[in-house]
C-alpha cells in the first residue's frame, strides 16, 4: 500500500467522516502531514489538529491494524483517490458548504464486492425515501428502480427499510448491479434483516461506507452518509418523504452539488408525500412519474443540452466561490492553462484544478488541449 | 337599453362566441357598424362580414326578440362592457392568440342570479378537472374549494360532473357565492342532474354563459367556454385530468393570459392524474396540495411581490404584440399619456388602452395621474 493510501486510511480512523475541518486542512496539506500532526509529531510549521483527533490517534498503528483485520474478516477493501475505480465525482463535495455540519470528499471508502465503483456510478441514479413508506411508495420505488436499471442506470441507495430496500430489490430483480451506501461499517448488516439483501447486492454490485469496519450507525452518520449518495450519482429521486425525512437531506445535497433533483408525487392526502410535494413546490426538485421521466431528466444533464440552455444568474450564484473565481479567470477565445487561470483568478494551485473540473462538468468551461476556455453557456451578460 | 348594448346583444346572436374574426373586426369598428354590415345595409366603406353571419342575421330583429323572451322566461339578464358588474379582466382575451380556433373577449354574458360578477371575480380561483374523477379527485376538489372559499376566494368552474361539481358544492357548503360558466345557454340545466345545483349556485352566486338562452352545448363550445373561466379568475387549479382532458385547455388559457396556473398531484399510478403531472413536469403549472398553497400562489401575484421579481425574457416574449409595443413606448422617468404611448409605439387608439391595462396588471407599467411609466420590474437589460 502506498504511503498516501496508508495515510488516508489512518486519518479516516481518527476523523469523523464529513468533518469540515478536515476538508479545510486538506486544501493546503497532504494527508501524511495531518497524520503526522495527529501522531503528535509536531515539527516546526506543522498544523494544529483538533484535540479529539489526537486522542483517537494515540495508538494509531494498532487502530489501523485492528481495522484492517476486521476489514479482511468482512471481505472489505480500502478504496481511495488515485485507486483504479475511485469515483472522481466525489471531489465535488470539497466545494460545497456544510449541511448539518458535514461536508468534504471522503478520505476513502471501505468496499464490499468486486465491482468497479467508478464504472458503476458513472451512469447512476439515487432512489431514496421513507423508511415507513406506504404500499404505494414501495410499489413506485420498485417500478422506478426496475425502469432505471433497464435503462442502464445503476441504482444507488441507502439499504434502509422501505423505499431504499425496494429500490435495491428492483435493480437486483433486473439482474443489474446496485450500490448500497451505509452509515455504519460496510461489514455490518444494517438493518439486520437486510443481511441477505446486502450479501446479494455485494455479489454483482457494491456495499460501501466511509465508516470504519465495525462502526455502528449513529444519527449524524446517516446525514453525512447522504452526501455520498448524492455525490456518487448524477441525480436523486425522492419517493415518499414526510416533512423532516432524511431523504430530503439527500435531495439538498444533490441540489447543492448541481445534480438533478427529482421527486415522485403521491396523493396530497398522504402524510408520507408531504416532504416530496414541498420540495416540488419550492422548485427544489422536478416532478417525475416514471423511469422514463427520470431518464429524460438525467439525459437533460448531457453536455449537448447544457450547451444550449442559457446559464441563469442563479446557477452562477450557486457555484462554490472557487469555481466562481475560476470562471472569472477564463476567456472566450484565448485558452489558458490551469496555472494561468490560478494567477488571474487569485486561486491557489490546489484550488484551481477541482474548480475547473467542476466548471467542465457543468458545461461552463471546456478543455482545449492543455488550456481552458469559457463555454458559450457561461454567457450571462 | 343603450344602442351599444343592443348592438352587442344582436351581434352575439349571429357570431359563434370566440370567433377570432370578430375580435379582429372589433379592433377597428364599433359593434353597431358590424351589426349594420350583418343586416346587409352595406354602405360605402362598410366592412365585409362572413357569409354565415349574414345568413344567421337575415331576420335579426326577430332573433333578438326570441332571445329576449327566452332570457326573461329563464330569469337571465344581459351583461356587457360598460355595465356595472362587467369584469374588465375579460378584455385580456383580446390580446391572446386563438386556442382551438377561439379567442377574444365575449360581446357580453347572459347571467342568472343577482350578484355582481365583477365583484365576485375580483378575487377568484378556477377549480377544474376530470368529469370521470376518482373519489380522491372528488375529495380533493371539495376540500380545496372549501379552503379557497374560506379564504375569501370565489370558486369559478364549469358545473360539469366530477371535479367541477365538487368544487361548486364545496363553496356552496361554505355559504360562499360560486360562479358556474356554462357551454350552453345559462337557462339550460346541463348536465341535467345538476339542475338543483345550478339553481342553488344562482341564489348567492351566478350562472353565466356567452351562449344565447336555449343554446345546446357542443364540443367546440366547451373549449371556447374554458377561456372565460381562465380569464375571469386570477388563477386556475387542475385536479385530475387525463392526458387530453379539457381542463388542460383551461390551464393553457390561464397560462396564455398570464394567470397563476396550478395543478394538484395524485398517485402516479392513476391515469386520471397523468395530464396534471405532465403539466407540472413541463412547468405549465405549479404544484399545490391544499387551499393554503393556492392562496399563497395567488397572493404571489400581488403587485408587491411582482415588483420584486425580475422580469424574465420569456415573460416578455409571452406578452401579446400590442403589449410588447406599448412597453417599448413607455419611459422610466417621464410619464406619458395613453395617446402619446400610442404614437410612439405605433398602436391605434383602440389598442393602446387594453395593452397598457395588461401591462399594469402584470406590474410592468404603472399609472401616475393620467400618465404611464415603465415599472422597475420591466428592466430586462
Amino acid at each position: 500500500m502506498s504511503s498516501t493510501r496508508q495515510d488516508r486510511l489512518a486519518l479516516s480512523l481518527v476523523v469523523e467522516p464529513g468533518d469540515p475541518r478536515l476538508r479545510d486542512l486538506l486544501l493546503d496539506l497532504e494527508p501524511g502531514a495531518i497524520v503526522a500532526a495527529v501522531r503528535g509529531r509536531h515539527a516546526r510549521g506543522q498544523p494544529r489538529v483538533p484535540e479529539a483527533w489526537s486522542e483517537r490517534g494515540h495508538d494509531l498503528d494498532r487502530t489501523v491494524e485492528t481495522a484492517r483485520a476486521r476489514a479482511a474478516a468482512g471481505g472489505l477493501r480500502w478504496l481511495c483517490p488515485g485507486d483504479h475505480g475511485w469515483p472522481g465525482a466525489l471531489s465535488d463535495l470539497d466545494h460545497v458548504e456544510p449541511l448539518h455540519g458535514a461536508t468534504g470528499a471522503p478520505l476513502g471508502l471501505w468496499v464490499r464486492g468486486k465491482s468497479n465503483l467508478a464504472a458503476l456510478s458513472q451512469t447512476s441514479v439515487a432512489i431514496v425515501g421513507a423508511r415507513e413508506c406506504t404500499t404505494y411508495g414501495a410499489e413506485c420505488a420498485s417500478e422506478l428502480a426496475i425502469d432505471c436499471a433497464d435503462a442502464g442506470y445503476t441504482v444507488i441507495s441507502g439499504a434502509a427499510y422501505g423505499v431504499d430496500g425496494c429500490a435495491h430489490r428492483g435493480a437486483v430483480m433486473m439482474g443489474s448491479p446496485t450500490v448500497a451506501v451505509l452509515a455504519c461499517g460496510a461489514d455490518i448488516d444494517y438493518p439486520l434483516s437486510h443481511g441477505a439483501l446486502l450479501a446479494r447486492i455485494a455479489e454483482d454490485g457494491l456495499v460501501v461506507s466511509e465508516q470504519a469496519p465495525g462502526q455502528r450507525p449513529m444519527k449524524g452518520r446517516f446525514l453525512s452518509r447522504n452526501r455520498l449518495i448524492a455525490a456518487l450519482t448524477q441525480g436523486t429521486v425522492v419517493i415518499e418523504a414526510a416533512s423532516r425525512s432524511g431523504s430530503l437531506n439527500t435531495l439538498s445535497w444533490a441540489d447543492q452539488l448541481g445534480r438533478t433533483t427529482m421527486g415522485l408525487p403521491g396523493p396530497v392526502t398522504s402524510r408520507q408525500s408531504t416532504g416530496v410535494h414541498a420540495a416540488l413546490r419550492g422548485g427544489k426538485a422536478v416532478l417525475v412519474t416514471s423511469g422514463k421521466d427520470v431518464v429524460e431528466e438525467m439525459r437533460g444533464l448531457g453536455a449537448d443540452s447544457a450547451d444550449e440552455a442559457p446559464l441563469l444568474l442563479t446557477d452562477f450564484d450557486r457555484l462554490p466561490p472557487t469555481a466562481q473565481k475560476a470562471l472569472d479567470g477564463l476567456d472566450w477565445s484565448e485558452p489558458r492553462s490551469a496555472s494561468e487561470v490560478a494567477v488571474v483568478a487569485h486561486l491557489s494551485a490546489r484550488q484551481v484544478g477541482p474548480a475547473l473540473a467542476l466548471l467542465e462538468r457543468r458545461a461552463l468551461a471546456s478543455r482545449i488541449g492543455s488550456g481552458w476556455l469559457l463555454s458559450r453557456r457561461a454567457d450571462v451578460g
